[in-house]
């Protein structure tokens, strides 16, 4: 998608050869035309998947995830990182994040995902793959069929990627970054 | 706004006379298409404000907000629970949660928040006026300026809205609610 990719060429900002940081309109300050062109843009590549639900994780996953849903006319459910107090009984699912170097739990209300749903997955981003794991077992959890996972930017050069795809799930990356090395952003061809 | 009161009436679960549960459209699963109907109705609202930016606060605040963003056409931060570890010296708030009986700080990045902004807060809910107040406060570290305040459902038996048009604050929500007693909600008016 290149408009996003410009964007992440103007204003992503290089913390080490691993981390990408987009505070400026992903992950803090939220660019709310360029999230409606992410959702147009999941919506096509996802068009002939007949999804019903998205499924997503707090918090930053929320702006495209709705974008899409808005997009496709679906209802979109994000996965919390806390267990409410009123949620009985939740779907749970462990996260290790290696960007914060700490594992949490993510939950899922029983009512929100049901057998015989098709679920499409969105994401901010895909790195080691960790997150999407986690999505992938509330659905099986549910007894829901997984049946695609969009992520704005993926890391190409962590191993989400090719877990995700060796799986043979349909994965749509809208930016696909091959290195960060040397301080500038390569995308894959 | 109708739409909302009548999908609040018809999902909207009574947990006690203080708390109300929308997770199937609002805290939990999102329907795009009315957070889309709630960004137009706050755009209208507010569209004398002269605002040139939206303040959130993840994780709920996120969707109202962005559907905003969108067609007010102005970026939309969300302010953080959690210090990332790439935030230096940010903008900081307390706030209390009554719903869950604990407080939390709430953080914004210097580089979003600056003198001369005009900023419009959106949240979900309000209730006691806590984390709006928070928000508040982390504008006025900025120097920027508060401009209004949108929120989806006001509790309007609880002390928030009372608080903040005390202040002169302008405050606008879409559903608010006189009382949730004897199991049913009765809207203000």
């Amino acid at each position: 998608m290149e408009s996003l990719k410009q964007r992440i060429l103007q204003e992503g900002k290089i913390i080490s050869p691993e981390v990408l940081k987009v505070d400026g309109f992903i992950n803090h300050q939220l660019d709310p035309q360029l999230l409606m062109a992410i959702g147009v843009e999941f919506a096509r590549r996802f068009a002939y998947s007949h999804v019903n639900k998205i499924l997503t994780i707090e918090a930053s996953g929320i702006a495209p995830a709705v974008m899409t849903g808005y997009c496709m006319g679906i209802p979109v459910i994000f996965a919390k990182k806390e267990k409410p107090s009123t949620m009985d009984n939740p779907y749970v699912a462990e996260v290790h994040s290696f960007t914060k170097e700490k594992d949490y739990t993510i939950v899922t209300g029983r009512e929100y995902l049901k057998p015989g749903d098709k679920v499409l997955c969105i994401d901010d981003f895909l790195a080691y793959g960790s997150a999407a794991m986690a999505l992938s077992s509330l659905i099986e959890q549910a007894g829901a069929h997984l049946a695609g996972m969009g992520f704005v930017i993926e890391k190409a050069f962590q191993q989400g990627g090719e877990l995700l795809r060796a799986k043979g799930i349909h994965v749509e990356s809208l930016a696909r970054i091959e290195s960060l090395e040397g301080g500038v952003v390569t995308f894959c061809e």
